[in-house]
């Protein structure tokens, strides 16, 4: 991936052990975008330059004001600066922002609880997830390395979430980073659909980090059966899992993992069980 | 802290090593919190259920809805619930909503940069921090055990961030955890603005992960010289710093740490430029 404005230099001083050095450092760059849609502000994210237009167009599916690529009719940065931290996308429809602002305090309705959000990503029409998906612990327990060795930025700044889709034999197919783990997130998304490869039904998804509700929501719209991160899930993101049938994995390092809902697509020999 | 609510339990199956074991894990819990000011609803945010009210207080302060304790005529959760997940302020003045609400989209109206980011916090009035306040490196290197100590969640659910309060001395005055980083912030400042001890001028913030932009101008907020966190600092949570003369420490681990901006307040001896 290009790194050009994924990365700032500067310079900083170590203490160590008692010792101060000065040297040039690497930062994770942070500046917001902003996304507009048919001229309207919809929201400004603070987010790492790199793949903006893949975040604006993953945005806008997985937080649902479109539904496939086809309904945007056109997305590109905002002309007037060169180092563009604004998008535009055009849509084929006058898209609701009203409605969508509403979602924002949507839950508030029926008096906001767990059961709420879940209901509000129900009523988005998710589609059923591929139950005959299925993957092999032993290439489940490669992703992660195979997650950092692909990294452009993190090595250097040790500031990056990274979001990687996999294919069920453990080959990397796409991976972000972004300082904000539902950013990287976003861009993933945003290139599977502007490469037409929604629902992505033989796909796994491999987030670093902790696995929130807002994770498995956008994974859950793109149709990923099985989402895997390194560190815990909350209880949110385990009962929306739960409730449309996705696998969803913590903890996975080594040679280690926890299987939090729908362990039917792991494939275990069966002489695993204790 | 109370944990009665921050945790849930649920059944899990633990792939190790080609073995499968079951067994009741302990999960962070993540549910949604709407705060409403003047009945009016102002935000829906994802947080750990405990210490709503500081966070309720901790994001009106630090999101420039109020400027002191004393704005806040009533501050108590929707009484329809037990569990309730709606908090009511009831503020002194009519906030204006619309003008916050078009804060998340300001910086447009300059083209979104950094500067803007920067200059939006500028706009809002911070006052100088204390230049008179310091700290040892040994007593800063002992901040991170002393947060992993006292953090009554992350232990059992390995699925929290913590925000903690230091003395100078490295005493730690109060430490709040959460599912969201700035929630965990906005709960240490809710605490520190209901018991009346803003500004924190004599106070050290450790965050445990990275610091980025939002932690940094939430500290900068309540007054506080020294940031430190465990993690790297963003690129544009560097430059407010530096506007600011703020002390920020990033990679807090161990006997070594990296700063930043404002290195004046790190008590360095003679001998240890090398």
């Amino acid at each position: 991936m290009s790194t050009a404005r994924s990365i700032d230099l500067t310079r900083v001083n170590e203490w160590k052990d008692g010792r101060v050095n000065s040297f040039q450092d690497c930062l994770v760059a942070e500046e917001p975008l902003e996304i507009r849609v048919n001229g309207q502000p919809v929201t400004v994210t603070m987010r790492t330059p790199g793949h903006d237009l893949e975040l604006a167009a993953g945005f806008l599916f997985t937080e649902g004001l479109i539904r496939d690529a086809n309904q945007i009719v056109n997305l590109r940065p905002a002309v007037k600066h060169k180092k563009s931290n604004v998008v535009e996308a055009q849509l084929d429809h006058e898209s609701d922002l009203a409605d969508f602002r509403r979602n924002f305090t949507a839950m508030a309705s029926c008096g906001v609880c767990g059961k709420a959000s879940i209901e509000s990503v129900r009523q988005r029409g998710i589609r059923r997830l591929n139950s005959e998906f299925a993957i092999h612990p032993e290439v489940l327990c490669m992703l992660p390395e195979k997650l950092y060795a692909q990294q452009a930025v993190f090595g250097r700044t040790g500031g990056l979430h990274a979001a990687g889709l996999f294919e069920g034999s453990g080959e990397l197919i796409v991976l972000r980073e972004d300082i904000g783990r539902h950013n990287a997130v976003d861009k993933v998304l945003g290139w599977a659909l502007q490469q037409r490869k929604l629902p992505l039904s033989d796909c796994v998804m491999m987030v670093s980090g902790r696995g929130g509700f807002e994770i498995v929501q956008k994974s859950l719209v793109a149709g990923i059966p099985i989402l895997a991160s390194v560190s815990a899930p909350s209880s949110l993101a385990v009962q929306l899992a739960r409730e449309f049938n996705m696998t969803l994995i913590g903890f996975l390092r080594g040679r280690r993992f926890v299987i939090y809902s729908e362990p039917s697509r792991i494939k275990m020999s069966k002489a695993s069980h204790a």
